[in-house]
């Protein structure tokens, strides 16, 4: 007897239909005898109905309020399932963020979980129960909603799989797993069998958004191996996230991942002396612009150029704050280009091994395709090029890797 | 400076725009300088949408489950009001029922207020915040969330009165006040400055719905003045629910109640010994057929008529229930009859004054109709007739106890 933590997200649970099957799904895994505790996100687009009620009332809403508005899609559909389950013969039990002993910091949108009580958990589990747990949300200290930001589901999974030293985590989505590169662009992309946490999470943070990045944290601190697999098609093996015990011969490109969209900023003659990235960056994150990549070239006569990339929707933004910082830093001019996206070569080792940097860009000059700006971290190297290449991009990168061919 | 609790009502809250008129109303009050703590529903039909999808998925949906999912749309419409108000410039904070510390039993679907622990939001007013309860709902020993059975935000909000002393208690909802009758049946109908408790009990239990009873019951023992007003017409001055103090001459009737449709069960020939009506009763409760009105008749030779009515969606139910019985308790036969209702006039003192059930009873011969059945109360006569003959009744009860007149 195994204890599973599985978490559906929301397509999963789009419909009554889609709940019975997943029910369904956690029944047969429950016959057979596991402990199962299912994690669930609101169904469909709930999440995005409630932000437009909302904002029928006011842009600005107050962040606290925003929180326990949004928890209420993931305590819907868990209760929905838990009906389900009760319908097919089993024993099921809903528990909201709060009830499950979720505690987190008070930063409303994005709380962070500091500590899980299981105690409930752990008694309902004994009773024979199936425990599904509203995902997304936790409680403050000072028994507020909180939520843990777009994505947070995942999160909630890993760290109950984490608390309650579940034998497995699976999180289970409308894809078959973790790709190669994103199918709609690359049509030879196929699912990977596994692949390491970090290499996860630099796809993650470089455009995969099959998981997310701070679940894949999670995992790798408390090492919970996560299996991504698909709802549907229980056919399909999935992708097992875990850390990597066995250095590989061979292809150590794992994947390319792609930003369809970000705008870049660039200031130029900033004096090359410390302090001065803070007073830029500093008033962004006042500003709540969430920088991506930054970029500081080499010195010339002590004056030097910063890039930095963000979404498309914080560049008026975000040039708004440096026009407003360019005297008091004492830069010389501001340029800007919007229309521009990412392509991102990951793998484990790969800085390790010579030439994987020289074969992206020569791929990418083969393919005509002009760099803006590169950014490497020990696995990934990620260039900056015009919007209208980046599927191009992917495709040309992921054939150059023989990534098509397992 | 006064402390107002206010209840806002589901077609107060249907859409963005009536919460913001909400909000407008509620921040006049505060800036005048009282302290408010305002009660609201889900909005518009949201329960009967979320009872709707729980019954996509089964028909018996788990009790605890749909407590948890029903509340979702009171701690929706808590939120977005919250918003509201703090888009006008008001410090306002939304409270769940358990965040309120209201405490419950735990018989779902129908929990009863057991206490409520003030503290938060104590401390919430003296911070000078407008506090927003999610009606309907509480918190059991275990933790679990429980509601108070349909129409309970009344009820939260008079126990909320009760508990926090304040001075006034104000439900406000789409129609003016308590009616001498339902003006939509008797157009004259006119809204009653002030009633009793008792007969604001005996109005909500006969078919004025726009009460919950248990709130009225709630403000009785606790001695709660309850304003029942209009959210829309701030001109109207609503009716003061309260403990009469002063024995008023003239009419003794204060209003015309009625039931649509009932259905009516006799069961014939029930030798009149102990316990007989505890057998027949007793698997009515069991099979989950709520019995209204009881009568029963003086035995002749030993034997007696049973008459009780039911809603007649539970008719069907009660039949096969107690023509299961039959035989056990020696009954002779079972008959029934679909299209009925009632219609009831209602006033303090009135059964100590004579001659009220006499001109009842001339009114509705005068106008042909056949009375199937009686009961009274100290308070209360009510009359069940045919369902076809239900507007008439009302309408000349009204003119015959002449409650057009004020």
């Amino acid at each position: 007897m195994s204890r599973i933590v599985q978490k559906y997200g929301g397509s999963s649970v789009a419909s009554a239909e889609k709940i019975k099957h997943v029910a369904g799904r956690i029944a047969a895994r429950r016959r057979a005898g596991d402990d199962v505790v299912a994690v669930v996100s609101a169904m469909g687009d709930t999440t995005d109905d409630l932000i437009e009620l909302a904002q029928q009332i006011t842009s600005h809403p107050v962040a606290r309020e925003m929180d326990v508005l949004l928890s209420t899609g993931e305590i819907v559909s868990s209760t929905l399932l838990s009906m389900a389950l009760n319908e097919e013969g089993l024993d099921a039990i809903s528990l909201t963020g709060a009830q499950a002993g979720i505690h987190t910091d008070e930063v409303y949108g994005r709380a962070r979980i500091a500590e899980i009580e299981t105690g409930r958990m752990e008694r309902e589990l004994a009773a024979g129960r199936v425990v599904i747990v509203a995902g997304f949300q936790g409680i403050s200290e000072n028994f507020d909603v909180t939520t843990l930001g777009r994505g947070g589901s995942d999160t909630t999974a890993v760290a109950l799989a984490a608390a309650l030293h579940a034998d497995a985590c699976e999180i289970y989505t409308d894809v078959p797993g973790i790709f190669t590169a994103d199918p709609r662009v690359v049509p030879q992309a196929r699912p990977l069998k596994d692949i390491g946490y970090e290499e996860m999470l630099e796809l993650a943070t470089t455009g995969a958004r099959v998981m997310h990045a701070r679940a894949v944290e999670v995992g790798a601190i408390y090492g919970v191996d996560i299996l991504v697999a698909s709802t549907f098609d229980a056919s399909a093996p999935g992708t097992l996230i875990h850390k990597e015990t066995t250095m590989e011969q061979g292809n150590k490109v794992r994947g390319i991942a792609h930003q369809d969209r970000i705008a870049k900023v660039t200031v130029r003659g900033v004096p090359d002396q410390p302090g001065i990235a803070a007073r830029i960056f500093e008033p962004l994150a006042a500003a709540n612009v969430s920088v991506d990549t930054i970029v500081q070239n080499a010195s010339v006569e002590n004056l030097t150029d910063l890039t930095f990339t963000v979404a498309p929707g914080d560049l008026e933004g975000a040039l708004d704050v440096v026009n407003k910082m360019l005297p008091v830093i004492g830069g010389s001019s501001v340029v800007s280009a919007p229309d521009l996206g990412t392509v991102s070569v990951v793998g484990t080792g790969m800085a390790s091994a010579p030439g994987y940097a020289a074969r992206m860009f020569k791929t990418l000059f083969d393919n005509k395709i002009n760099i803006e700006m590169i950014s490497t971290s020990d696995i990934r190297i990620t260039c900056v090029v015009d919007a209208d290449k980046v599927g191009d991009a992917v495709r040309a990168l992921h054939a150059a890797f023989e990534l098509d061919r397992g």
